[in-house]
């Protein structure tokens, strides 16, 4: 169900998606809603958005494991453009979902919120281990994320992955020059 | 009933804004809806597109008008500062909404790609007067507002406007070098 609602929130937002639709494209049977998340849509909302955030965050760690920042970014950006072109635009981030729909309560923001914190962290620790100093890591940290992630709603609404293309080589030159400029800690 | 289906839209997405809202928020009578707008709610999220596109559209351009378009991305940000901490972080940009809700037909989405269009070859537009190539200028446009849209998510799933701040210094940053390096035309 948690899965099936990922997928949901990506191509419909979370209050496009009811439970009947986590139903019907999960399998699940009608009584496990109550089961499982006996505090209902806000319940059901803040476990997939850690569950969305988690997979993510994965992902960008897996990027990450070269200590190579910049290709890193190119490699978390073609992801998303993978995801984009296989869906033919039609889905994007769960957690940015999440973010931009008032329905959830408070605790699904700020699960959203803690997603977001968590990929900028892991980005910055990098930044810093190459070099780069504790609060430029973390501006550029935020560029990078908010960069891609806007450039995916530029890329849904416009029905293609070029402005993500665009942005992920501004941002590759941003985070080289960065790094470039940067003695690594001795 | 435009002007208030853009506000609700900022706050609560497309899907969770049914025309009971907008009449309700609006005081239009109800025998309105299908007056105004015969093609239902995407006419409807058509039209709120449009005028929220064009709004923001002109408050970029006022920024612009000074050709200086490092001043420009400061100013812009600081006007998505204000909404969003005016609005206690509850209300985001209209168009991102639009972008990322399927319950709109494929129209909606190209009307916020349209948007989107128009204020990144605004943006770039003064780039290029200032010396900067057309290509640069435009990827570097793609980036600001990738940036800057982005950024307003993360600010409100964080419940604070520091995300979007390190995000405007980062992108005056490279604005700021891209004019620096380039002649202007003869």
């Amino acid at each position: 169900m948690i899965r099936s609602g990922a997928q949901l929130f990506r191509e419909r937002g979370v209050s496009g998606t009811s439970f009947a639709d986590v139903l019907e494209h999960s399998g699940a049977p009608r009584g496990s809603v109550y089961h499982h998340f006996p505090g209902g849509k806000d319940e059901f909302a803040i476990e997939v958005t850690r569950y969305a955030g988690g997979l993510i965050g994965g992902a960008l760690r897996g990027a990450l494991e070269g200590d190579d920042p910049v290709a890193a970014v190119r490699s978390f950006a073609d992801m998303w453009i993978g995801v984009l072109e296989s869906g033919e635009y039609a889905a994007g981030c769960p957690v940015v979902a999440v973010a931009v729909d008032a329905a959830p309560g408070p605790g699904t923001r700020a699960a959203a919120g803690d997603a977001f914190a968590a990929w900028e962290s892991d980005l910055a620790v990098v930044l810093v281990r190459r070099g780069v100093g504790e609060d430029r890591a973390r501006s550029l940290a935020t560029l990078v994320l908010s960069g891609i992630e806007g450039a995916i709603v530029l890329c849904r609404a416009q029905g293609s992955a070029e402005p993500l293309r665009r942005v992920a080589g501004e941002l590759a030159t941003v985070v080289g020059a960065a790094v470039a400029g940067s003695r690594p800690p001795a």
